[in-house]
């Protein structure tokens, strides 16, 4: 029996289906669909339809995930997870997330029609929300069906004083539904999800796809510079205590130290407060965000920026101080299934091109409840994303399915 | 006959009057007196006070400034101006134009007391504004008096609506006589000010004064950086155009290239707009102030920043665009009256110390009209100004009060 297959044409009906989705937005001229918005309840009804008419069995469960079941005929199986989420940032592309629920929806669409059995139940899970936009509480769809979401969660306020228990009831669902999504961790095989790269990595090496080896933990830092304000005009240089060039120097060390495959670092906010023209800068804010997909990695080049700002401190005169706002460590992506993508890879012609994800996923809250696994795909303009500049090629989005196709066809329960 | 000399406690007497003038405030708890404010009034009547009991023939003229005279026998002698400024930036220190006033006072006195006829007329001028704190209009008395005074600085408005002629006006003053507070550049041999360092030059050298050899011009530019953003996890080091890493190596730049004797580079304001911890700054805005007591050292040096700045937005692959703000050339002090000066600070035992003033001053107004000259008195706290910190010792007060006496009983006119 020739194994199902996607026609040619796939990738031009993922990338149509996304223009379909995106139709769908709180604000005109832009995309953004937020948490249980009217545009966002619109595209959770538009994924249902297209999940229908894939032939899976559907239901939108008490948080919004919309989910699209295709049964193995073998009874007691386990459960493989493909998912993604359909919420966006504030004027987003189209591809963050939703690539991952239209590559899985093809990729089961041919399985379904095309009578293919699988030995294990999967799940083709449309998450409602991970972007944390509305509520500034991000990824409260998958950590729903991890079982990790904290029913404190429901409290909290949108700008206009709605809480996630309102939004929540206000859609028809039940907040009180919510612990029963939870999956039980020995039902699950794995977690799979498709997503767009978010950066240029493989666009850099022409290569329409990667394998997440795993997803960056990261360090964050608030640092404050303290030095001495002065007349700009009236105090020599070499008497000065400046908190920006001070803060200029740590900057420029971090970009330095995370100059390695795998590390990075950003100084993303700086601020002078009361600052002047005239004025020697006397104090100087600003964040540090270290991440890696080995903690180890993180940690070191963390300890090599805190020893440096120890030696500019000293050399200049000035105090810095550091407060960690939150440590997070690297999910590692499942070696087995690494290594089922690599395989589909080398059968689609691709090299396999091992990268860790810099950014969170929804991945991330499956860790420790079964073996996760992403795979990327190329995106264009430089590895744009968050903006409406982001895309991906037809070609990269038929590949992608095709890739996680070979993935659900291939993998041993 | 003996000279003309001040008592051994004259520098106690300085200090003693500059806390009598904090004493007028704006602001309970800090020294803050801006032009034409209720405590400004009072501090002017205190000034006048002051000067008639000294001896001195007084008025209030039409800005503000507080004239008092010590006519020469002599008809038709020329004007030396003793001048310096009463207004203050907010929570100021007590000494930063004060102190010039106070000095100037004391040695009048001396002059008057001792019946010490001098060959030219000395006007002792506490100039009514300098630091531009109310309309952001410096200068207003030191302009007046040189005749520089721009009739629009009238319509300038504070930050409640009031013009500079609404305040004039209500001090009960006549705008209309300001053209006539002018002095005439034949009239005039010099202009002479006493100011406190502001820096730590003369405290790091262990010297109580210093003689002021030119007075900085400065350049002012605001500096735009443009680069990309970009996501601070899946954007490799090596593919980033971070505009805030461009700035920082531009800030570290302008501090080496200005790290020489008589120059001096300030970033003072440095900002990321719309930036987010995790998000790669596409846009910095920064100010830079490079200032030299030589126009020609201080471009040499802007020179080499702009070359510098080309070579990073090459390198870096951003965008950096300069605007010129300001642009005010370097004012030599006399020579002639530099010797004098210098004389006089041989004869108090102190070794002449020549330095640039890297601030602007009431005697920048006074360049092409006649000869000026400054000196400068040594600050404690490292030489901190424009704040409460600021300080004196009552010994360097008494010296700077003495060398003045010395000038003026030793100017040839």
């Amino acid at each position: 029996m020739t194994p199902p297959s996607l026609p040619p044409d796939c990738g031009k009906r993922i990338l149509a289906l996304a223009d379909q989705l995106a139709a769908f937005t709180e604000t005109p001229g832009e995309l953004t669909c937020t948490y249980l918005s009217p545009a966002h309840r619109r595209v959770a009804a538009e994924i249902m339809a297209l999940m229908k008419d894939a032939g899976l069995t559907t239901e939108i469960d008490a948080v919004g995930n919309v989910v699209g079941r295709y049964k193995s005929p073998a009874a007691g199986g386990k459960i493989l997870i493909v998912g993604s989420h359909y919420d966006t940032v504030r004027n987003a592309g189209k591809y963050d997330g939703r690539l991952g629920i239209l590559t899985g929806l093809l990729a089961a669409e041919a399985l379904v029609r095309q009578r293919h059995p699988l030995p294990y139940d999967l799940e083709l899970i449309a998450f409602s929300e991970e972007e944390g936009v509305r509520f500034s509480s991000p990824y409260i769809g998958s950590l729903t069906v991890a079982g990790c979401f904290d029913p404190a969660t429901l409290e909290r306020q949108d700008a206009n004083g709605s809480s996630v228990a309102d939004a929540i009831r206000g859609a028809g669902f039940d907040p009180g539904a919510i612990p029963r999504i939870a999956r039980a961790k020995e039902q699950l095989l794995g977690y799979l999800e498709v997503h767009i790269e978010q950066g240029p990595v493989l666009l850099n090496e022409g290569l329409p796809a990667g394998i997440v080896s795993s997803i960056a933990g990261n360090v964050r830092f608030a640092v404050t510079v303290e030095g001495e304000a002065g007349h700009a005009g009236t105090v020599p240089m070499g008497a000065r205590h400046d908190a920006l060039a001070a803060a200029a120097e740590i900057v420029l060390f971090v970009e330095r130290r995370c100059t390695q495959p795998g590390l990075v670092g950003t100084v993303g906010r700086l601020d002078v407060p009361n600052s002047a023209i005239n004025v020697i800068p006397r104090r100087c804010e600003f964040t540090l965000d270290v991440r890696s997909g080995d903690d180890a990695v993180r940690d070191a080049a963390v300890a090599d920026i805190a020893a440096e700002m120890e030696r500019i401190a000293k050399r200049r005169g000035v105090s810095i101080k550091t407060k960690e706002l939150l440590r997070a460590p690297a999910v590692p992506c499942s070696p087995r299934l690494q290594d089922t993508l690599a395989a589909a890879c080398t059968r689609a012609e691709i090299t396999p091109r091992y990268l860790p994800s810099g950014a969170g996923h929804d991945a991330v809250m499956f860790d420790g409840l079964t073996e996760v696994a992403m795979l990327f795909v190329r995106c264009g303009n430089g590895g744009v994303s968050h903006s409406p500049r982001e895309t991906i090629t037809a070609d990269d989005a038929g590949i992608a399915a095709r890739v996680l196709l070979d993935v659900l066809l291939n993998l041993k329960p």
